[in-house]
């Protein structure tokens, strides 16, 4: 590819829309991709002031996704979009999808990544057939520390692995905010555009995700409890689940969001024989780390000792803090990455660029679906 | 009773013993209690050199503690113990306790009560046939902050309840210490002298009795999972379990021994309606308190705006630091109190002394005995 | 002004530099800033690095400040660039700012705002009699939390303001490490570059800035003491002072570069008559807010009770941090508001758009004059 | 001496006092030390009171110190007391202990040592003629960390020290809560019973003594402004210096209680070559170790790798929080040791049994003397 700005056109992402917003900002950060086009609502005039606001050509503001992919297909190579970013709600994943990998666009996706089990899967398989590259943004591991945190466990530090234990409380739907036309709760508590999972599938995800990135271990047998907390929700609003990871480690995972008066607190801790470690997104600078015999040690982002993926994935020196769009940030990095090294007809190896891509949103539909059986049976374990 | 000190006699506590020393230094710090008699071991030399150590009488120094308990009865009113504290491992609880309160003494005994579940029960009927005072030393609900979060749940701070999430990760028997000769390791991981229950009767009764009494719920089914993760231990070193309370509150409880690094880190979080709150053993003397809608609150022990019974436990001024030590004193204190105001023939309310009297210490063994039967089952809940 | 994005010209930011990037990514994150030219090195073939590496057209890629202005002023309106951002070492500050601003081009600079507080009177009349806008980017004002400080202390929570306190502990010049050739360290610790000030320049300026921004106070006197720490430095790493304040405010100011293990560790606490508050810059979504006679309180970016100010300085829902590059973001967007607010020939009212003025940046350099002739006076106060 | 507990008689600590139960159950604790009589106040009627309340004999309750003094002294060795503990305000400093040490009583006293610098020399010299023991109960110096801070300091862990930043913010003075007839504050803010200094003497002797015990330097020269911040406070409610240390170590002490909010915050930082280091009294089994090139260490009570200094002033396991009091029950242990190993005629080393001496408090005075007369001076340094 010419040494240039790779060319991003969004789906979704309107005036109502948050995680659009965030994915234009971590796109635009390092300077190394340009939005150049948009179907940013079903509803086109919503979509051309989006437009407008972000100061796009109206030219290049389309009144849907199909025409923005066919219209884009159209333009010259130096010219029209090289990937979209999807961040509309989950029902709306699988198709736009599916139309721009087979139109050649690059996808990178906002998770979950579809709305059910079966969408991921033929997802998967259309991907592989493209050879094109799509991410799902589980941004929670783009932090550094996260990083440094799997690094920490890979080399060995804290010996063989035992225990796992991850928390995500929120309390933003601790009241029925949905009711009162919160666009954010409305669609993500109705199970037609939010899939079968509620908090299980919009925050659940992102713990398993983060705890299987940072171990190494996939989580195989989960024995969980989802309960809808406010009276008349269709979905699960809160949930906790003993686990049971490859290796014989166990573990726990709660999720919920009525958590009253937790913002977004996203915490992972990980024992071994030899130590353990603390790593919370809420103050995501900071890593600890304990052993047997020391003392605990408080890794932070910046600093010189720390492995080279925590190094790459960040930007300012040590005491500068970096936060939750730098981390967003540095999964389009790794992204870009990847769609810059891109050659039709030559099979790139993803793993090597460490972003969240197709098989973790499989796992991530996977866990859903597992959770949800698991809840409804009598049974202790249900298997993933 | 006359105005005086109130004497002790202690069974257990010798030389190699870890809480007894923590009891004694407990019942001294308030000038309300004196040590004035002992059998600190089964071993009677043991039991001497530690009377010397302490600086008592050597006559007052018994063998046994059924030698002790003979001889103290025959001593005058005003010279004789006024109760026992039992520091022994758990299969040397039931025994001096009943032989103390069918002496006419009153006992205050370490957790978990008794062996097992049937020696509580028995040991219930034994108290209220004698209308003496025991108390059972589940000390981390003697810090003030404790007793505050307490009172605002019961006050209706938070509104209705909806979650509370209990912990407590310990490390040190993240190696098989025991096999080196560590005697506190020793019989906590021996059956016949901890019971049914190790990780979970050592440390999860004291998570389990916090969660109750902070909440004022009653757990009233598990889906626990006990693990030995040091191959060849007899009983659980770790554990963790989703919980049913009362009134459709759910949560979880983590209690395990080998999280590598982990001191004593106790941690409860409850959330209702209106709030939440968060207490950690580790910094006791602050609670945290989150709202739906106001900034977060630190409260914060010797403050002004707490509740009577968190100033009633408090010795010095806010920012003085009190500790575990000042927690377990409150135990002793509250017992105290019941122990002043006793008069034979005259039924006491316990509920009045703020102090785990022996109906707790039987749910308690009813929760150890609950979690075992669960681990072991295919089923997902089993009734406390 | 025409609905598009402004444009940025750099001057400096090349290779080896640091802040460059910083300005960079803070002006590109909202997508209002597009960089279209730079000087980036008065090295030309590490100027035309910098512009490939950054995918800038070559021939906007120019070889020195000068030739940049004069070749962007001959373009058409629809295309030459809006403003300049100056990210050199201080001793190049003055020339490129006065060169900029009498060709009718607006200018964003690093702090301290010139080489000397002559060259800044100077400036200031120059920005004065241009009309254009001017900011300083002391950074760390850019901050919600920060703006929520100043909110509350103006809006009387604390009532009549008494004391504050600022720190700036740094580590990195713990070692002689401009002897090794770190470029940062060389020119800060050199005067002909970095001017009459090391520390107190480099970082003790943000201190003092923080200070009266967030108290609304300016600091009248000041009794100093400058260190060199390390032998051979010719400007201070270390810094201590007594401040007097208007209204008989009273407080310290600690900025030093030697506080080995320190990163960036800039500190606010003020108090007042009714309660006090602190500011942490390595945790800078938290506020904490203490009372006379209420429970600390914790507020916390991105929350609804917070100030407007605050609140048009945050991208993100609460529990998602915002960092150093947001807050530098916020400077780069309150400056870009005034950009597009200017008209040839009316007076723009500058403290309308928070961000720091020529009028602030001289002060700055008035404080480092102040305490150096303070650190060299026998007498105790010297007047600033 | 025979094994036996010691025997204390107190001075002061009535019913309105709060140092006097400090003091009290820091005796009682490690059951050392036994409360054996007092002369609790200078209104006979309320030392009998406090007698009563205390358990003690009417007998051994006296209506004035030199009555206790003298009729002690008539007592059998088996019986009468060993030392007293002098818990009285400033003005009581000197004269009970001057009688009781002339009596061969050993002495214990709360800080500051006396109402003047005149009067601790004359103490002084008492002491060393009687060669009985003197502590002083500078407490925080008693807290595990503290020791292990001294000792990383002593054994070059943060290489040649640099500076120290020590600091102690009090609230309870932010008002005129003395015109309410608060007890501890009236006498406090009268230099006829508080002596020259107000919070400098209260409190900045503390921080100042902290800051030569931890890092085993001694201030030699000060640059202090000392502020009456409620207006018609007669002493200094507010203090800031500047601090130069032997080796040309420099620092800076804050001591203030009209930083409304703050509880107890007493905080050191040291800086070295190598490393710097923190503690706070608020969370004191913590102490925060930082490096030059690897990741800070949180040292915590009661761990292995600690020193014995240390270990020796813990009681329980770590994670189990040690508090104030058990810190001041450190300092009579350290006390106790000494009074033991007394004898007649034969000098003892002070220095080894780690306890803040006459010396020390005689140093303390000083300070308080310098720091007064530097706030009046013009000049910026005053020697100590």
């Amino acid at each position: 590819m010419k040494k240039r700005k790779l060319r991003m056109g969004m789906i979704g992402g309107g005036p109502d829309a948050f995680i659009g917003a965030v994915h234009r900002k971590a796109a635009a950060l390092d300077g190394e991709i340009d939005l150049v086009c948009g179907a940013f609502s079903s509803n086109p005039t919503k979509s051309a002031e989006a437009g407008k606001a972000l100061y796009l050509n109206s030219d290049r503001v389309y009144e849907s996704y199909s025409t923005m992919i066919r219209e884009e297909k159209k333009l010259p190579e130096g010219e029209r979009m090289d990937f979209v970013a999807i961040v509309t709600p989950n029902h709306v994943h699988f198709d736009p999808a599916r139309e721009a990998l087979e139109n050649g666009f690059h996808v990178i996706i906002d998770k979950p990544l579809t709305l059910s089990l079966g969408e991921a899967k033929k997802l998967k398989s259309i991907v592989e057939k493209s050879g094109l590259v799509l991410a799902v943004t589980h941004a929670y591991v783009g932090y550094p520390m996260v990083k440094e945190a799997k690094h920490l466990i890979k080399s060995g530090k804290l010996g063989k692995i035992r225990k796992v234990f991850v928390e995500y409380p929120q309390g933003w739907l601790a009241t029925p905010v949905e009711k009162s036309g919160q666009k954010q709760a409305g669609w993500r508590t109705d199970p037609k555009r939010s899939g079968a999972g509620g908090a299980i599938g919009d925050i659940g995800t992102h713990a398993a995700h983060l705890a299987e990135y940072v171990s190494g271990l996939n989580i195989i047998e989960v024995c969980a409890e989802l309960n809808a907390v406010i009276k008349g929700r269709l979905l699960d609003d809160d949930s906790a689940m003993l686990l049971r990871f490859e290796n014989e480690v166990t573990g726990t995972l709660i999720a919920t969001q009525v958590a009253a008066g937790e913002e977004n607190n996203l915490k992972i801790r990980v024992y071994g024989e030899k130590g353990g470690l603390e790593w919370r997104q809420e103050e995501p600078n900071t890593l600890v780390v304990r052993s047997l015999d020391g003392p605990t040690q408080i890794y932070r982002t910046g600093l010189p000792y720390l492995c080279d993926q925590a190094k790459l994935n960040t930007r300012v020196p040590s005491g500068h803090p970096e936060g939750y769009l730098e981390a967003f940030a540095n999964i389009y990095l790794a992204f870009s990455r990847a769609v810059r090294d891109y050659k039709p007809g030559k099979k790139l190896n993803m793993s090597k660029y460490d972003f969240p891509d197709v098989d973790e949103g499989v796992r991530g539909m996977a866990f859903v679906e597992g959770v949800v059986k698991s809840s409804k049976s009598k049974q202790k374990w249900v298997k993933i």
